[in-house]
C-alpha cells in the first residue's frame, strides 16, 4: 500500500469495520451501497470514495459482499495480525480496558497490567496478573509486546513512555493527559484525549441551543 | 456565531485550549504564534486560519496574549457555562470517568452516578452518590441535567439513551460501543469508541512496519 491515504479516510475505516462486523452477527451476506449508507448515515457517494482509495471493492448493481469487505478492511488496518498488548495503570480506566472482552475479538490479547500500588500488584484481571512496574523488562523480555496502553497519571506518562519505547516496543495508546511526544520516529502514538470529547459535546451544546 | 465553522475545526479547539491551560499554569503569559505552533506540532498558518474562524485573536509581531486566547476559546467552546452531568453506568469505566477531576476545573459538575446492581447502588464516588437506574426520573426532576454519560453494556444503551431523552436531557457523551441514534433533532450525541481509536493505532502499526 503505497499509496498515501489521509488519515481522515483511514478514521473512517474502523466504523466501517464495525457496521459490517454487526451485519455479520446478523447474518446479512450482501448489502448496496445505498443501504449502507442509510445504515450509516453518510452518502453512498461518501463511501465509494472511502473504498476507491483501497481499490475498490464493489460490484455494480450487486452490492458489497459483507464478508469479504469487512476481511478486506481488516487486512487494511492490520487486524489480520494478533498484537500483544499491556496496560501500565491497573486504575479503573485500565480495569475497564482490560475487561472489554471485545478487544479479544479483534486480535488485541491482554498479557499483563501494571500497576505501583502493592494492593494491586499479584491480583489477576480475567485471568491476566496485574505485575510491578518494575517488572516491565522482565515481561518484555519473555513476550513480544506490541502495543503499551498507558492509563496511569499524567506525571507518570512521559517517563513511562520511555522506559517502553527503549523496551522496544512500537505502539502507545495513550490514555493519560497529555500529547507524548516520542522522540523515536518508528514508535506510533494514537492519544486519547476524552476531555477533548467532552468539550467537543459542550460546544454541540453551546451551538444547538442558539 | 452564525457562520458556519467545519467540525473538523471545531475538534481542534479543546487541543488549543489544553494547550493553553498549561501555558497558563507554566506562568506563560503571552506567546508568538511561531512557538505556539512548535509546541502543539502544527503549522502556523493552521494555527491563524483556524483561529480567524473567530475572528483571529493575534495582534502582529505581539503574538498571542494566553489568557485571553484561552478565555475566548474556553467561551467558543461552551465552558463559560456550568453543566451537570450524570453517569449512567457505575463500572471501571463510569468510575474512571467520575473520578477524572479535570472534569470539575472545566465545568462538568458530576450530579450522580446509576446503576443497576445492588452492590453499587447505596455508594458514593467522591462524595457523589450512585443510585438505582430507577431513581433516574427522580433525580432530573430535582436537578436540571445537562448531560449523560453513558457507560453502561451496549445492549440497553438504546433504550437508556431514549429514556434519558425523555427527561429532557439535552447531550448524550457515549461510551456504549453502538453509535446512537437518537431520533430528536434537539439532542447532541458524541460517541466514544475506543475500539476505534485502538484499530487506527493497528493500522499506522501495520503500516510502519511495511
Amino acid at each position: 500500500m503505497d499509496k498515501y491515504i489521509s488519515q481522515a479516510v483511514i478514521r473512517r475505516m474502523p466504523r466501517y469495520y464495525r457496521y459490517l462486523g454487526e451485519l455479520l452477527e446478523s447474518g446479512v451476506d450482501r448489502i448496496s451501497s445505498g443501504d449502507l449508507s442509510k445504515l450509516m448515515n453518510v452518502t453512498a457517494s461518501q463511501i465509494r470514495q472511502d473504498l476507491n482509495n483501497f481499490g475498490g471493492f464493489g460490484q455494480q448493481g450487486y452490492g458489497y459482499n459483507v464478508q469479504y469487505l469487512y476481511d478486506e478492511i481488516g487486512k487494511i488496518l492490520g487486524l489480520n495480525q494478533n498484537h500483544n498488548i499491556i496496560i501500565i495503570g491497573a486504575g479503573n480506566l485500565g480495569l475497564a480496558i482490560a475487561n472489554y472482552m471485545k478487544f479479544d475479538k479483534l486480535g488485541f490479547k491482554l498479557i499483563a497490567l501494571f500497576d505501583v500500588n502493592p494492593e494491586l500488584v499479584g491480583q489477576e484481571v480475567r485471568g491476566v496478573p496485574v505485575y510491578h512496574v518494575d517488572e516491565l523488562k522482565k515481561i518484555c523480555k519473555e513476550k513480544k509486546i506490541d502495543i503499551a496502553a498507558l492509563t496511569m497519571p499524567k506525571d507518570n506518562a512521559d517517563n513511562i513512555a520511555n522506559r517502553v519505547v527503549q523496551l522496544g516496543i512500537k505502539a502507545i495508546w495513550n490514555f493519560a493527559h497529555v500529547d507524548l511526544d516520542v522522540s523515536s520516529e518508528d514508535v506510533v502514538v494514537e492519544n486519547v484525549h476524552l476531555s477533548d470529547s467532552l468539550m467537543q459535546l459542550s460546544y454541540n451544546i453551546a451551538k444547538n441551543t442558539k
